[in-house]
């Protein structure tokens, strides 16, 4: 079983992050903001315009006074080199079970055997992408919220292999950054955050297929009712306490004809239905320019609005 | 077909809210702060306390300085009486078809014939409740989303037969105060808010049920991703936002079959099965103080928090 047994302190780890996409970027962000120097941090990717992509793609996820750190981050192609020294593999590569396989085959002959090796996937399992490996008890999936340098969720899923060493430290790590890792029990397709997002999505695409409203009405129903209303509390929290003295139980006695009636309706559109031309017709009409600086300033003054609220609530009991 | 001709000013108007709950009361309070004296606001309930009950809950949801306007709203136990001289009647009472259509009849015979009938009902169509009523054209939804005097939601769902005057009047009259009236092309079950709420309701009970995470780890899911996301771009917004320069297509390219994995595998739990015990049992634990009052604050300053940001970036470009 693996062990992990990482005495120094996170500022002066070695994190390698495989993958330059969006998410692998992001994840770069965020530790560059947090260790001792730029050069514990290597990303690697194969693509022959690694460096210029990345000194053109990563200052902009970066406060102003790091954009300089960005040139001593180690940039390399090769794996093997790559992980030699690191206290942390971080992948987030294509989302394809022969890639990562052999991917890991090739990081746990090179990395360090006290390495936590994270898998970023969306929705492969680390029961699956460890079968091949010598020792499957290292791998762990660490599944980030696009961006990942702002929303603090990480879904930490164990292979019913993972070593509790292995579990121990990683939530550790970020829940010392300020970061908020949720344990799941078990191993489920697409995890948590995901299954609920697909299955909204699923509703809302059956909503616009259906004529009832356009793709900009149907986010905007969002953004100005669940949006902000889950920004500081689930929907258990959110029903429990819309239910008044009778809580969770009185709230679904009161709707529950209704709740069962819209369960019963639920749309069943499936990937590659004629529903395509449509929606995402709609979607690239109405967001034809997406201001990501504006969504990024967004997300953070949000988060910072519920945890002052919190703060002086906290202050005033 | 109902005519609606309100050629005062919103703040002039005369106002009875049916129903002194939770909604009502909200809905109450909203009307309160922008009509231009206090007694333009009618409240109608049999219950006995109706007076006691009105004095202490309402002014929790008002600015201090509009707390002494509490004892001037007119209070009242009469639908006929209440109705005479209103502009607008917002029905916020039981969820009940039966109670719903006689109430309309009585309201059509009393109130003036411009006036606006509107109903909170989070799930009986107009064209239901419409059904004996001499002008059904006259009845329409305006679902808001709890508590409505923050959240800007209104869903506006005519029925078949509702007025395009009645239609323009009430999304007119929510969009002057800043609201987001949301007007839905068709009927459907549950509205939209409503179906997404409850999907994504259903999908959260079945991972608590197969013991995946807890109540409270599923809120936390929740507020550390998908709420903060959503509260600046709903679902389709974002994840086009998300799919870099292919948008939503590109995206659905990449992740398309862990999506149609999770559909194929959404819990398909219904009202009344075992997991209510458990479900309920660790919400009523996790979250036995509630404090509304800081809900109430971190709605606001998130409302706040991502209008500024949208008016910063308005005032750069």
């Amino acid at each position: 079983m693996a062990s992990i047994n990482i005495d120094r302190d996170d500022r002066d780890l070695q994190i390698t992050v495989i993958g330059a996409g969006t998410i692998g970027l992001s994840l770069a962000a965020l530790h560059l903001a947090y260790l001792a120097t730029p050069s514990n941090l290597t990303i690697v990717d194969i693509r022959l315009d690694l460096e210029s992509h990345v000194l053109r793609s990563l200052p902009a996820l970066l406060p102003q006074g790091l954009h300089a750190c960005v040139s001593q981050v180690k940039l390399m192609s090769s794996v093997p080199v790559a992980v030699k020294d690191s206290d942390i593999v971080q992948e987030c590569g294509p989302e394809n079970l022969a890639f990562k396989s052999a991917l890991w085959l090739e990081v746990e002959r090179h990395a360090p055997p006290g390495a936590l090796l994270w898998t970023s996937t969306s929705g492969i399992p680390a029961s699956r992408q460890n079968a091949q490996m010598r020792d499957p008890s290292r791998l762990i999936v660490v599944h980030p919220f696009n961006p990942p340098h702002i929303l603090p969720l990480l879904e930490i899923v164990p292979s019913p292999q993972t070593s509790q060493s292995v579990i121990d430290h990683t939530v550790g790590f970020w829940r010392r950054r300020g970061h908020e890792p949720v344990l799941l029990q078990k191993e489920i397709t697409g995890f948590v955050a995901g299954r609920l997002a697909w299955v909204l999505l699923r509703e809302a695409i059956h909503l616009v297929d259906q004529d009832i409203v356009t793709v900009e009405q149907l986010d905007k129903i969002i953004e100005t009712s669940m949006g902000p209303r889950w920004a500081y509390a689930g929907p258990f929290k959110s029903f429990h306490a819309g239910g008044g003295p009778g809580g969770l139980e009185g709230l679904l006695k009161n709707v529950g004809p209704t709740v069962q009636a819209c369960w019963d309706d639920t749309g069943k559109i499936n990937m590659g239905d004629t529903w395509e031309t449509k929606v995402i017709g709609q979607a690239r009409e109405a967001y034809e320019f997406l201001d990501l600086e504006e969504r990024d300033l967004a997300n953070r003054r949000v988060l910072e609005a519920v945890r002052m609220v919190k703060r002086e609530t906290k202050a005033r009991n």
